[in-house]
């Protein structure tokens, strides 16, 4: 075993960070790493949990945390955080209320940050995750902002999807739901103490009714979370938000949803790694050389459309390959 | 010159909306209509509309609409919706409230919505600005919704970026703030009328007047708009938002950043024309013979790590390529 995977897998935080880093970073060393971690994947149970900004997600997870640690379960935490595509730099914000968690082994929280404008977020949360999964954490949560289709790309990586909502944030809110209702495998709806709580429960409740009808095997709870100021009235309802993300757990196994859903994951990995293998290469070349910019120059005079410029880059890549 | 570039040309509303339907759901056609097209297209000043869910986009949108055709502008609209990643379904919402401009020749609307997991949102919302450039429109709006990468990536399609905020909706809009603050070129505080108003104002003064000392040669201003339902004021501050507009296209023109601008955007469209013509095809052919499904068992199983099964991928494709 390589000295690099068996630290991982040691749970060596400083090495972890390091690859998660360079994951980051579209490091080429990164994917010959994680190719000789990828033996040891797969078995942490990995829960999303995605919702509009300002639901709350972050205090969420802060408190899930507290009561998985005290099941003994390890935790990796992945915050995917939005962030300027231009600076680079990550906005690690509320995260800091996470820092409680850092004396605690059994707990690993790492951010990522979007990186430049063409894109690959989703494929480096997948391989962010694979880290953590090497390291043996029971369960990893992913926490993303927003529901693009970026979000949920990035939700695709997770077995149990947590949706969470707030009473009271208007009409698109409301629309959202409606694609949110597809991927939610529980929903929470936070500060639940807010004027509006009863009709977005009321409202979600009847539209959960209406998708069973479509004979769904699970149907998905509703877990009402108040204010975090009452702590223990709070703590009780996180330790039924645990039981319900557990339940669904049991059921995905029990109904074989489970490998259905490790089977749509590795498609989504290999859209993602083939993209890493044939787009990436292309583009660095094409920019290293000045070729991109003179391309650019072509489109933007009009003198050529993007896809002949793409076909014709194509066909060159493809002879420079097989050449070699 | 082709007969239906020569209609789209001339405003065929039946056919761009087909053509739009058609790039939406990755018919090939679609990619050869586009490049002769294409020649006809970079003439409409573009303006990308974003902000949180809730903030009120579509409400600006549609007052800005009038006024622009007050003006005698044509106007294309593109909407960017979130959607089902599964079901294809839109969620057209609000969008209905922008029917009163159904009749009105000079106003073109359309939806955009995603399809499937595999992403191309940001390609396919490009090709239809396309056919509405070549439509002539004058100003073509590009409303999305979250913040998130991909919204980013379609939003880098836009000449000028009004970003909407609204007061009082919580710590993260806040923290968002300072990553849309890089693509904002025009910024709205939107439902000026509710508490938090002047907080926000005064946090987003300050955050310009620290990002001016980089020596920035736009000031991004902040347009006030306050509650719909006073009408006279409301379309006030809608002249305001338009002429601020203005005053950005003319910036960008007298500066060179309108080239520098359209330079990043022939990029980006590199970037999304290779996908389609690299990535797409591959994808859709391992699909099709049954081997993407096994390709995802060896990966379920861990019996191959993705970045090996797509190196395997893409050298049998470069050789099929090759032989042909």
């Amino acid at each position: 075993m390589d000295s690099l995977v068996k630290k991982i897998c040691a749970g060596d935080v400083r090495l972890a960070s390091r690859l998660i880093r360079d994951i980051e970073d579209k490091l080429p060393e990164a994917k010959a790493k994680i190719k000789k971690l990828y033996a040891y994947t797969g078995k942490s149970f990995i829960i999303g949990i995605t919702g509009a900004p300002g639901a709350g997600k972050s205090t969420l997870t802060d408190a899930l945390i507290a009561a998985l640690r005290k099941k003994n379960k390890t935790v990796g935490v992945l915050a995917v955080d939005p962030t300027s595509p231009f600076t680079g730099g990550a906005i690690l914000g509320d995260r800091i209320r996470m820092q409680r968690h850092a004396e605690d082994a059994g707990v690993f929280v790492r951010s990522l940050a979007t990186r430049g404008a063409l894109g690959g977020l989703s494929h480096a949360a997948g391989d962010a995750i694979h880290v953590m999964e090497a390291m043996g954490k029971d369960i990893i949560i992913v926490e993303t902002v927003g529901i693009g289709q970026q979000e949920i790309d990035i939700i695709n990586h997770a077995h149990s999807v947590v949706v969470v909502l707030v009473p009271g944030m208007g009409d698109e809110i409301q629309t959202m739901k409606a694609g949110l209702m597809e991927i939610a495998d529980v929903f929470v709806v936070n500060k639940a103490n807010r004027p509006g709580t009863n009709q977005l429960q009321t409202e979600l409740a009847s539209m959960l009714n209406l998708a069973s009808k479509n004979g769904k095997g699970w149907q998905p709870p509703i877990v009402m979370v108040g204010d975090a100021f009452e702590p223990g009235a709070f703590a009780e309802k996180i330790a039924e938000l645990e039981r319900k993300i557990e339940e669904h757990h049991k059921y995905l196994i029990e109904s074989g949803k489970l490998t259905e859903r490790m089977h749509r994951k590795a498609m989504a990995e290999i859209n993602d790694a083939l993209s890493a293998c044939l787009l990436e290469p292309v583009i660095q070349k094409l920019a290293s050389t000045g070729e991109l910019d003179s391309f650019a120059e072509k489109i933007k005079s009009r003198k050529a459309d993007p896809y002949t410029v793409a076909e014709e880059i194509a066909k060159n890549y493809f002879i420079r390959q097989d050449k070699k």
